[in-house]
């Protein structure tokens, strides 16, 4: 989940809000923080053709899906929810693909830094830039918000929204994950693909809301995912119409229109979807409006969180993280009814490859 | 079609675009124009059960329409399309239901003015609520931008979502045209249903993009045109995430977040959607950049335009007309390969009720 801090540097632009400028100091520490470790391997367990979650151990968070899907497909049951209703919203990061030791789309932009630098050749003495192209965190860090304000926009804005597509396109089929050198599309979680699937053969209709970039996910996501674009919601800068050489284009400004983290989830799920979810899944504090929003509406409702505590072969972390930070969603989850995903205790195995 | 001027009133709000002034100045006429001349009945020709678009005549408007479905969803042929990849986009204003002689999301917003009077004592002496109360529209128009705004934050924000969406519903299930005497929801083309029908049959995605505002169809898209609210786009206001006695609410704020026309409709495409649309039905200078947005993809395009030259019952309009203008749309439809639909001719019938 992209807990604010990144989802912010990445569109906010011209549009800086004041309250959340402490959230940037964190931001360096996400940036020093690309290695981390990672140990591969880890065993499978049995699966049979019958059971629709096969990577899900049967424990109570399992049960608990089985359960909610069961009473809201039930026809004539009291909990019984028309197909047409049932909306299930997940995040991304680190709910649905691996968030440790740097968010992909943070990856990607210091790629583009790389993949840009022949044509700006006064980034090699110049600031994120020059830290950005030797790897020296650090320096990047130490220009602040400014600094990555600079990096978003250089690598996010400028094109047009077919350019950046075919950008991200040819990125994501190619880059790979810094300690496990898996492709990052390989570094999903296998149970909740699962529950993705599971869902859409119940009616449900899957969406993705996350702090990352709309325009970073859609081009990937049907392919990953099964979730087609005009299903994926995310932050998102300005773009302006504009004729070029007589064609059309939707040029991308670097000016935020909407961040999609907290609060703005429920914004967004509401500008993009215009009704409450009955089902959300996240993992951290950025998505605890979402599973709030879905939560407060009337009839059946159910919200996940996924907890990292397997360290080996993931990345164990919750409260003390700087990415994916989670304290009150894990708090407030017992009272409020959401399942807490304890991924050791519920997963038999973490991503497709493990398979 | 919204073709700018009350699609702007209607959520303009703090966001003042210095370039749309002018478009104002023909709101005042709108507003004046609250009783035009409809006279009803006319013939229905014989339908087949085995024509998907009974209300339809043979001509080549029809035949542009079947050949076009014809191949993209001929399986090996050159131009065919997978489903996932059939986007329709539909205006609503002048395309799915009538515009003249008052945009309905004007009717309704001066019927909440007289359903909020009682609340409001102030307003029988304060334009352009005291014009709106006596049915004096003159005296509305003289506010100029000043009193529709008024009008449309009095009417439109300050609600919660879903306080919103249950005022929209109970009005749009009693109030009538005011010439036809009709509600609103019969007032919709008999040819366009039988359309969106005959594409959603055909594997494609339909969607609505009005410059109306979106919380004010999904209420009843789904009921009168089969489009689920997360398939209506239009134009929207700012929403605030707040908690209200323990419980969140979305509060709609007086401040535009997006004015899905003109150039507007391809961002909210863009916004919403996140791939092209390869067919796009439009009535208005309003529909132009979605319908050349649409055709400047690649592979296979279907633009049209429906041109409103059915003055008995409809009313016949274009160029003159400050509702649902239609000049370059029309002009350029010819060397753009769109197709314009001549009411008259093209059409049987125009509404269900005369089925």
């Amino acid at each position: 989940m992209v807990s604010g801090e990144f989802g912010y540097a990445l569109v906010s632009g011209a549009t800086r809000s004041r309250g959340r400028r402490e959230h940037m100091v964190k931001v360096g520490v996400l940036w020093v923080s690309l290695i981390a470790a990672c140990a591969t391997g880890c065993s499978v367990g049995a699966r049979t053709a019958s059971n629709p979650l096969p990577s899900w151990n049967d424990s109570p968070s399992k049960k608990a899906i089985v359960d909610f899907v069961a009473k809201v497909t039930q026809t004539g049951g009291p909990d019984f929810v028309p197909a047409s209703q049932r909306i299930a919203t997940f995040d991304n990061d680190g709910t649905l693909w691996a968030e440790q030791p740097i968010y992909v789309q943070a990856a990607f932009a210091l790629d583009r830094v790389k993949a840009l630098a022949s044509q700006r050749p006064e980034w090699k003495e110049l600031q994120p830039f020059k830290g950005a192209l030797e790897g020296d965190m650090k320096a990047v860090a130490a220009t602040g918000e400014r600094g990555l304000l600079e990096i978003m926009a250089a690598t996010h804005a400028g094109t047009t929204t077919e350019e950046f597509e075919t950008i991200v396109g040819e990125w994501i089929n190619t880059a790979r994950h810094p300690t496990t050198k898996r492709l990052y599309t390989e570094m999903v979680y296998q149970p909740m693909l699962e529950l993705l699937s599971y869902l859409r053969a119940n009616g449900f209709k899957t969406f993705i809301v996350s702090g990352g970039g709309v325009e970073f996910m859609r081009p990937w996501a049907e392919r990953v995912y099964g979730v087609p674009p005009e299903q994926v919601i995310g932050s998102r800068i300005k773009v302006k119409y504009e004729p070029r050489d007589g064609w059309p284009v939707l040029l991308r400004l670097p000016e935020a229109d909407l961040i999609d983290d907290h609060a703005g989830k429920a914004v967004g799920m509401h500008q993009a979807i215009g009704r409450r979810p009955i089902a959300s899944f996240g993992n951290s504090d950025g998505d605890f409006e979402m599973l709030e929003w879905t939560a407060s509406g009337r009839g059946p409702r159910f919200g996940l969180i996924v907890h990292h505590t397997d360290a080996t072969p993931e990345w164990a972390y919750d409260r003390r993280s700087h990415i994916g930070t989670l304290i009150r969603a894990f708090d407030e989850s017992p009272k409020r009814g959401w399942t807490v995903v304890d991924m050791q205790r519920d997963w038999k195995l973490i991503s497709p490859f493990q398979k």
